[in-house]
């Protein structure tokens, strides 16, 4: 029930259709999801959510891909997107997840929002060492 | 300002003090983090709390322990739990975290909120071979 | 699959009748939605929710009936409440929007959920110019 | 108490240094806020980031840049984030905002949330009427 | 740092003191919390949510004071609003609240965060049984 | 649509099967729900949120089970948890909860998302006296 229509390949514009065929090339992939035929109605959201999502998403950084995706499910669980859910565990199964890795996850991002809460429950202040060791990340 | 007293291991009931020794003795550290410490006003969630954090961020899982706290760190941003997001960048330094990867992970955290929300917007249905791809992890 | 059955006009009391004909005449509609309806079950929540929404959506303020109404929508999808997003943009389509405009919005939406967390994800600290001039606002 | 060092530009690399000088010339601004300081740690988010911002926020959109600045504030006050509101209210102030439009942009962004809850608390379901025109925007 | 300045009696406009007199007499308190002085700069929204709370928390419910308290803080916890936290368990105490119970608020807090997001992340379908009973409250 | 089967009893392992007979017994129910059977895709979960879940909510507390189960109905339509909605209204009623108790839980929910942001909108202040009061729970 989504509130615009989707954008096939044969309808779209030079400039949507540019993006299409580097999210098919970039991920090898034959069709384009619901998600980009969607955001086609508004060829500069496309363009620039691609080419946000491409660069921060690249295999050539710090984090392997697949660890990557799994902290995109983690946020989409917490906000309850279920779209996203379902297409970066999707993306996540192609980059090597089992259903091992799959189930700590979820368990992670539960547990985490527990002690999120049991946190902010009492107030409890930051301790002085987790800052000074948080604030001193590649200061090695 | 915590809504409750910190307590210390020499205030400790031999409950309390039990999880505390077990506390330094995993995580092979010399204190108490406050949020155990303000836990512990509590001893069943002291209690319960660590035995399901202990497990599931355990060593010996699919997942790396790094990995795990970097989803920790997702969630806790996402949640805006400032303790829970130092304490847990704390966490992932001493798992080997550096500057780039905790930039990468911040800045795919940040895309997965906005894409969240793009996604919501547009109302965008779950494409079914999405759905299908990831219903099928583990069964390859 | 709402939780409550739905209150007609035919089965309405005269209190939620006198509720339902306020909406009606307000906003110049024929029948109710369905979010007013399942409150009837409440004639409290029904009157003091209609009565605020009422006086807060009122065309006589400082903002706009379009620029609230997008506001409104802005809350509904970073909560993920489709209903509301799904009401509130047919309210902003009778008051004037536009595609390009509801893209815009859904961009802005998007790109503040990113930078909140890119803001906690940091614990970036309130520039105190940034704080003096928001503190400020109305006193020139 | 932010977890990187703000960057000044003194000690800028000439890729950050070109970023701060287009925030200075778009914003008309002298200086650069701890946002961007902080991102600077980054320099490829924070290239994304400010061309993204930049992008969306440009005053030759459909909407006007006051009211994607109280886009802007309404999301950063659901979600919690502090920083977020205060500077987007100071450029809001910038672009017009009075104390009265402030308090009714309040107002609403409280009542959209309250109202986001009610909705769900009763699971409503989403008129068919409403979904038609939410659909149907910009088709006139 | 509130935005606004904190409006105390000596200068409250009549409205405003018509507002305070009847928070002070309905809760039998002495002085007025920052949140109606500074809700008191927007004299709508002062008397708006003072009338709503007022009735919503009538100690003449079918909910009793303290428990209407304890979904207030719940509710807080969740969303991170540490003033609304700090203010209801203060009224939760004033009502009645022991440690004991404040600490199994917290943990059902924990545990509902967690389990919201083990069930999101699984997409669990509703049971019928229980969609059945949660639709029939009442229905006896 | 879960992303996992839903384990029968049938087909349980005998340590799935023990936490299934336990939950059988300890709520006096024939049948186990979607959310089990969906955890039991990953036994080490299902035993610790169980065991988790089993005391927290035990009748022997301070609080009442029907209040527990108001405190998890509230997190759980604040955070948009339909599952949970329903579930925990579900078990709410078995444990007395009556339609005007309803009405009022999902009145206080709504209102303190509302407050919620009308504190975080004006940033207020925690007051000394509230901050004072909530801490001292449990010391008269």
């Amino acid at each position: 029930m989504a509130l615009v229509k989707y954008i096939d390949e044969a309808q779209a514009s030079p400039r949507v259709l540019a993006v299409y065929q580097d999210i098919k090339q970039t991920r090898q992939v034959e069709s384009i999801n619901n998600f980009w035929r969607a955001l086609a109605n508004d060829p500069d959201t496309l363009e620039r959510t691609w080419r946000s999502l491409k660069a921060i998403m690249a295999p050539d950084g710090a984090l392997d891909p697949l660890v990557k995706e799994l902290i995109y499910v983690a946020v989409s669980i917490t906000n309850g997107c279920d779209y996203c859910t379902v297409s970066h565990l999707a993306a996540a199964r192609k980059a090597g997840l089992t259903a091992q890795m799959r189930n700590e996850l979820i368990s992670v991002v539960g547990m985490a929002n527990e002690t999120n809460r049991l946190s902010r429950g009492y107030l409890v202040d930051i301790d002085p060492a987790l800052l000074q060791a948080a604030s001193s990340i590649g200061e090695e």
